[in-house]
């Protein structure tokens, strides 16, 4: 088929073109037949513009337009007209024209889609990832992927002009899990072997920096075999970056200049810098969360104090074992009934808290349960404390320290939905968590693990302790966070060869494992490794706080669902046998 | 460790900055001790800086400077000073200033490298990819990631720049091999199932078309499992364009630009353009290949209306089996001895010709083994139809027509060598070639494959013969030559499920199959596909060339072996068998 390519975009014409002999090419986005006369809003991504078949005007191409329909695709060869008065539409920018047509060719027909493009964003979702191609040419996914592919240039924009290398890293690397799952690709040359889907190009950009290359970015796929959360994908993009001869504070101040670049090219948004700092444990004292979200003010504050020299229980055993008691205030809430209580306590008990203590406020005292078991000394030291007011509500949850913490922050959150205490137009809030523990010890396998990943450097002035004491170290390592979510995770590494197999040994790994895993690293770092450190991006995520969107599959093109399938091509699929006997291997 | 950052890069420092307190981060590139005095070049990614360790200026730093080894790393804090009279280096842009040293801090001590960082190019590639952190420590390689980096900026702002979105299409995908083998990846949540790497992201990116993003483009990622050659990679970065609305001519004006703007930002060369344009058909009669190599003159010429009635067993069966009978001229090689002819007719007996006929232009006519089977007048037509003079050399290789024009093709490339016909100043030699074969008859299988991929397009006025001479239709496909490589490829493609279908069905491929591999896509046609077109970039291949490199390897940062191992991790690695118990599978 001939046809006449487009002179315009759908979104580009105006008064200045009235008159002119155009030609359009999109999709019929809605058409009506009003007395006689065909009004069709053509659609492609840069906008919509009306096209009018008018039977006193051209009656054969009236006859054409009385045979299109909804996703029909044309090209349209017409005459832009002042459109009659009254009838203007200054909710869009071509809304003063009209297109009188003169031609229309029909480029392709289109069945009924199964669901309005228009209204996509409402459909069940298992049918838009069904019908993807369909569920992208709706506004809202439109709208995400441009917002997303800015989002790629300003990223880069700014580290070239800094003068970082782009450099890509292998896809087909060696299998060093460690923590999460490895994809795995069985060679076909190698009988028996198998290469890994990087589950970041950590190692990679490490020797990088052995190399020389100083400054390195990347914004790279990676790939973790995990049982999949509503935030996950097996698959997910990484903006990956990496610095050599520079401390924590260079990291942040390179990282805090593109945050004011994204904000500013994505969202018009001035962000304001430095960007706030807390160390991983203040964080975890004041909001229960290593990812606070400070958009609302609630603080957790800490009682062991007050309940020194307690006689109830509960409290007593906590402080015996090193626990924690930890209290919230939720102003104005004293009047919560009795029910709404029950489901805040059937909310943290759910998520593994014993239980939940509160407390109404009133003006003679407090009002709870477990009163009867506290001095009048003690209830004193609960109102100081959290500076309670008559009519509010207190909350507290005492047991081991983490873990109360963590309960105390979920219920925080939970308590910022139901008062509504995050406003639409709120601020962004960034801060950077800093002094994360090195190590976190596994009850089960009676180890320690990596905090951040075991090339992460310790403290330099707690090395001492990597002998006697590892649990209590901190290490150099930071992570960024956007109203509640980790968008961004790093930390300043170990360049040292020594130490990095201090590290292995301090989580376990045998010299023999850390020789095979990890030998060339080791390696590397005997022929002249710069100090070094970096950070890296969860892209995905980001895009979806940017978007304003609540999934992160609304703004990948082609997501897999939380089974890690793609219904619309239905993979993983099975293989033909000869596919599975020239890689050597067979299901079992 | 503690230590000071960087003022300046080693590449920074001139007059302008004498007096100055600086400090330096970098590499010992080299040492030397003069009368007491230390001399060490200093190196980072941006140049070298010449340092001094002078006894009377710094006792102390003197004795530090003396432990100081090639590749060490340091940090230097010092003054800059103006060289001494005669001690400039004016190759160098610091070579005018010297720092004077007041402190070093040793950040990290080197080994003595397997091979001198400077000459890695020099050293067995084996060696160089095992400790492939140092060889791309070296000139080389530190040159030529930066090129790559350059040209990933040029292409993205390129793109940028005319509105094309950039959207990440899915690594794990349905495994649809058809053509090249693909790399497949076990799935845990789906027993038996699959998933591949993308050989290209085709469907994807003509589903984007689908979902009307009409302009689309990434740097991407690619697998094939293939056996590889010295130009092959089993990972490789493609740059991938597809647009709706288009025909053969916006594609060929837009990568146009891309190309002036890409020889203008790498190599500061000011491209001509249009592009000259080839058929298929024309390129294999006059170069002998599909990707001719114009930086030279000889064109081969078709010498069977010379042997229209010919008594000449050979070429009449040539010319009987609708063969050719091609001739190529080499001007001036009349005196080439017998031996070295020999070593040519073996040359095109390697690529599998029967043989060779070459012939002596002397003042008297031809000269040659076969002269006495050919008529006066033939004779006289082979030297009218070459243009020959006495002195040349004629070459003749006569059989089925592709492959003769192939032999004679590749004999015209080892002639340019041999006589160096090819200038290093050459200017770059772009070409389109167009209109190629639609389908290709493979013997062995007894079926059509698709010359470039089932999606490609017929000519639209060449429809009628898919029923009955499908081998005859060309296809509106087209590629990209630069100095006889070809760089990119693609075409106008298929918007029409029917005639999706039909293409299936000629290549043989039934409609069961079609629905289980493609039915996602030829779905996807029902619902509103544009007429759309593209383009894919072999990025690697474009970077050799703009580098000047033989290998692409040498522009890869961490590329494999031709058995696709990675000798710096050895990688594919044997797993452990949980691993593969979670996957399901086991090897045999």
């Amino acid at each position: 088929m001939t046809f006449k390519r487009r002179t315009h975009t759908c979104g580009e014409l105006s008064e200045t073109n009235i008159g002119e002999k155009i030609v359009l090419n999109g999709w019929v986005d809605t058409r009506r037949d009003l007395g006689g006369v065909i009004f069709i809003d053509l659609r492609d991504r840069y906008g919509i513009t009306q096209v009018i078949f008018e039977p006193t005007y051209n009656e054969e191409m009236h006859k054409e337009g009385s045979k299109l329909r909804s996703e029909y695709v044309v090209a349209i060869e017409g005459t832009v007209r002042k459109r009659p008065a009254d009838t203007e539409n200054p909710n869009l920018p071509t809304g003063m024209i009209d297109v009188m047509v003169d031609k229309v060719i029909l480029l392709n027909e289109a069945k009924t889609p199964p669901f309005p493009i228009k209204k996509s964003g409402d459909v069940n979702e298992d049918i838009r990832l069904e019908y993807r191609y369909l569920d992208l040419r709706g506004e809202k996914m439109q709208k995400n992927m441009l917002m997303r592919s800015k989002m790629y240039n300003s990223v880069r924009n700014f580290f070239n002009d800094q003068e970082f290398l782009e450099i890509e890293t292998p896809y087909l690397m060696k299998s060093t899990p460690e923590g999460a799952r490895d994809f795995l690709v069985p060679s076909r040359i190698h009988r028996g072997k198998f290469y890994a889907l990087p589950q970041s190009p950590q190692t990679y950009k490490q020797l990088l920096m052995v190399s020389g290359f100083d400054k390195y970015f990347q914004i790279v796929k990676c790939f973790r075999d995990e049982d999949l959360r509503a935030d996950r994908q097996p698959e997910f993009t990484q903006i990956d970056i990496e610095m050599s001869f520079v401390d924590q504070e260079d990291i942040f101040s390179l990282v805090e200049g593109l945050m004011v670049k994204l904000f500013k090219e994505t969202k018009n948004q001035e962000l304001e810098t430095p960007i706030k700092r807390i160390s991983f444990h203040e964080a975890m004292e004041k909001y229960g969360s290593d990812k606070p979200d400070l958009r609302f003010n609630m603080e957790l504050k800490t009682l062991n104090h007050v309940f020194e020299n307690t006689e109830f229980k509960v409290f007593k055993d906590a402080i015996d074992n090193n626990g924690i008691i930890t209290g919230l205030l939720a102003e104005g809430c004293g009047d919560f009934t009795r029910n709404q209580l029950d489901v805040l306590t059937n909310y943290v008990k759910q998520l593994g808290a014993g239980g939940l203590i509160w407390m109404r406020v009133k003006e003679d005292g407090l009002e709870a349960p477990v009163a009867k078991f506290m001095s009048d000394e003690e209830k004193e030291g609960i109102i100081d404390s959290l500076s309670a007011k008559p009519g509010d509500l207190i909350f507290i949850i005492s047991g081991p320290k983490m873990k109360s913490l963590s309960y105390m922050g979920s219920l925080r959150l939970e308590m910022a939905r139901r008062l509504d205490l995050i406003k639409p137009d709120a601020k962004p809030s960034l801060l950077w968590v800093t002094n994360f523990p090195l190590l976190e010890w596994d009850e089960d396998t009676k180890r320690f693990y990596a905090m951040h990943h075991p090339f992460t450097s310790p403290n330099l002035d707690e090395l001492d302790k990597l002998d006697n004491n590892p649990g209590d170290i901190n290490a150099r390592a930071y992570d960024l966070v956007l109203d509640g979510n980790e968008i961004a995770g790093g930390s300043i590494r170990i360049h040292d060869a020594e130490l990095q197999s201090k590290m292995f040994d301090t989580l376990g790994i045998s010299k023999e494992e850390a020789d095979r895993k990890f030998g060339f690293l080791m390696n590397a770092f005997k022929y002249g490794a710069p100090p070094h450190g970096g950070i890296a991006f969860g892209f995905d995520r980001l895009a979806m706080l940017f978007a304003g969107e609540d999934s992160i599959r609304d703004v990948i093109a082609f997501p897999k669902t939380s089974s890690a399938s793609s219904l619309m091509d239905d993979s993983p699929s099975n293989v033909d046998e000869d596919q599975l006997r020239e890689l050597h291997i067979k299901v079992k």
